[in-house]
């Protein structure tokens, strides 16, 4: 049972996943019961996954046991397999009255490490470009060959961030219909966008570069800050300095420029913030979206710090203790 | 240091409250060095909250010490106390082109026991019927004293679910806005009103009441289900019977009602998760709204189940592991 069921009072879609229960948790207080206690995602356990998808660096196609990143299908994955039933139709069916459908998408893996790591900061920053090679790619794989509208790329950290495997890896799932919070951001920008003529991204942007406070870390491609509104303590979103709505158009080159900056921030979060738990979103354009020059890719990196955040998943309102001038200067020094 | 900012690409406001970084938390894992190790909330100790602003039964006001529910202001607050700057201005104000503003409002406490008791599910009806009474009268208090649109009731009950201090207790928060999630409640509700006359929440009602498979408890005046697009698993929420848009409208018979079916749930809940965490919020329409025929009162029940929801928080996207009909039935059968 996959289902996508639209929530008759927010006009929301939630996806029930009994299946997903199913999945092992290496953190759980009381220890699961699994046939192997072997970390899945170590090379040589290729075994305790689906077949990899695809792995990096490319040239190991030939040595498929030289990879260093690798993507699998999730074995308890939160939508059925495309090929399961009918796929989804184009994003507009998903504002018809119908209020069931059926659950269904892509959700894979990115293993991003061969070795045990259990901090994207371990990495190389070859290898951690490596793992954005995967995202994009495998993004740029939904756009051809399905006609879902959105692909997430997200990376839990911590069992606190929702993690059931401590090997650090990402998630890729595809979905019918767009995120609630990119259809926002979407709405916003392109109000501005019509307003003004200019993509809010790069307003904003030049204003923290020009404010400084808030910033994290830069390079001659990308910008880490704080924002403004952060509605955690210590929230991060690196933005690429140049124009773009589509994180799957980034060229080549600009992959190891986004991990050698995000390794920067995860490295100085773990020092200020004693390795705690996070997330991480990639926020980018849908793909049935035609006008993106409102839009603009970036990456939201939200740190697990306070206990629970019960009442702001039940209000949307947040309140956050720490200013972000605070924490960008603490992050900042303790480069 | 209270401050609202206003997300510039979600348009939404962020409360950035430093001062409720230095609560003590009960639950932690390192202790928090208090003066005194006393419980706060307990019969005895009322020198260690600030003092009371109402104490119930009502019978009791000769003798103070003989209180069974309190509401004393939150030591720790999110917000500004109303006094202490000038008052914010009707919500009209808050659409302007400011992005910053004076974070304000009211934050109290509702102490619901004289013991130390650290489940709802443990006061008798009656003391639990008191701490409706409370709601109702603080919120009638907001409305009359304030210029505030809206006064969010909600209860964290357990460290997962965001509480520092383990003696049950709910809190008031009223804020310069009216949360995103009543906001949308809103605008989807009266969209449909405009469409059929009809309000939402009572056909929602009728159409579940008929059904039947999600039902979890009801009473002459109450009903509580698991919503057919839960986002949690195990999602519960009360609706009155009785069409109303204002919870603070509840007379006075209609308290020990909802306390009963509120029980009821809580008690259940606790027998097939295990003592789970959970939060409650209560729904209700601003106070600054005129129109109100097509909103309806309710509460909304949230078992913090999951190890964490970062993802869920992060998108917006809900996976939830538990059909609604497979609780409610669990739910039930433990009665």
């Amino acid at each position: 049972m996959f289902e996508l069921r639209r929530d008759p009072i927010l006009n929301s879609w939630v996806i029930i996943a009994p299946e997903r229960s199913l999945r092992p948790n290496e953190f759980a207080a009381t220890p699961v019961h699994r046939a192997s206690r072997r970390c899945p995602f170590c090379f040589g356990n290729e075994d305790e996954t689906p077949p990899a998808v695809a792995t990096y660096p490319a040239e190991v196609e030939a040595d498929p046991g030289a990879w260093q990143v690798r993507v699998v299908p999730n074995r308890y994955p939160a939508v059925a397999p495309l090929d399961s039933v009918a796929p989804a139709g184009p994003q507009m069916d998903l504002v018809s009255d119908r209020h069931r459908r059926n659950a269904v998408g892509v959700h894979e893996v990115v293993i991003e490490s061969r070795d045990h790591r259990t901090s994207f900061a371990q990495l190389s920053d070859e290898t951690a470009g490596l793992a954005f090679h995967a995202y994009r790619d495998r993004l740029r794989w939904v756009r051809q060959h399905t006609q879902l509208p959105y692909g997430q790329v997200f990376k839990n950290s911590g069992a606190a961030a929702g993690a059931s495997i401590e090997h650090i890896h990402s998630q890729l799932l595809a979905i019918p219909y767009v995120p609630p919070h990119v259809a926002a951001e979407l709405a916003v920008t392109q109000q501005n966008w019509r307003q003004t003529g200019q993509c809010t991204f790069c307003v904003l942007l030049e204003q923290e570069l020009s404010e400084e406070s808030r910033i994290v870390a830069d390079s001659a491609g990308f910008v880490a800050f704080c924002p403004y509104a952060s509605r955690f303590p210590y929230e991060v979103w690196l933005l690429p300095r140049r124009h773009d709505a589509c994180f799957d158009r980034t060229p080549d080159a600009d992959l190891l420029g986004v991990a050698v900056v995000i390794r920067a921030v995860i490295t100085r979060l773990e020092r200020v913030l004693d390795r705690p738990a996070y997330n991480w979103f990639v926020h980018t354009a849908p793909f049935d979206s035609t006008a993106q020059d409102h839009y603009h890719w970036h990456i939201e990196i939200s740190p697990r710090v306070s206990a629970a955040a019960g009442f702001e998943s039940g209000t949307g309102c947040f309140i956050n203790p720490v200013p972000p001038e605070v924490a960008a200067q603490r992050l900042r020094e303790s480069a």
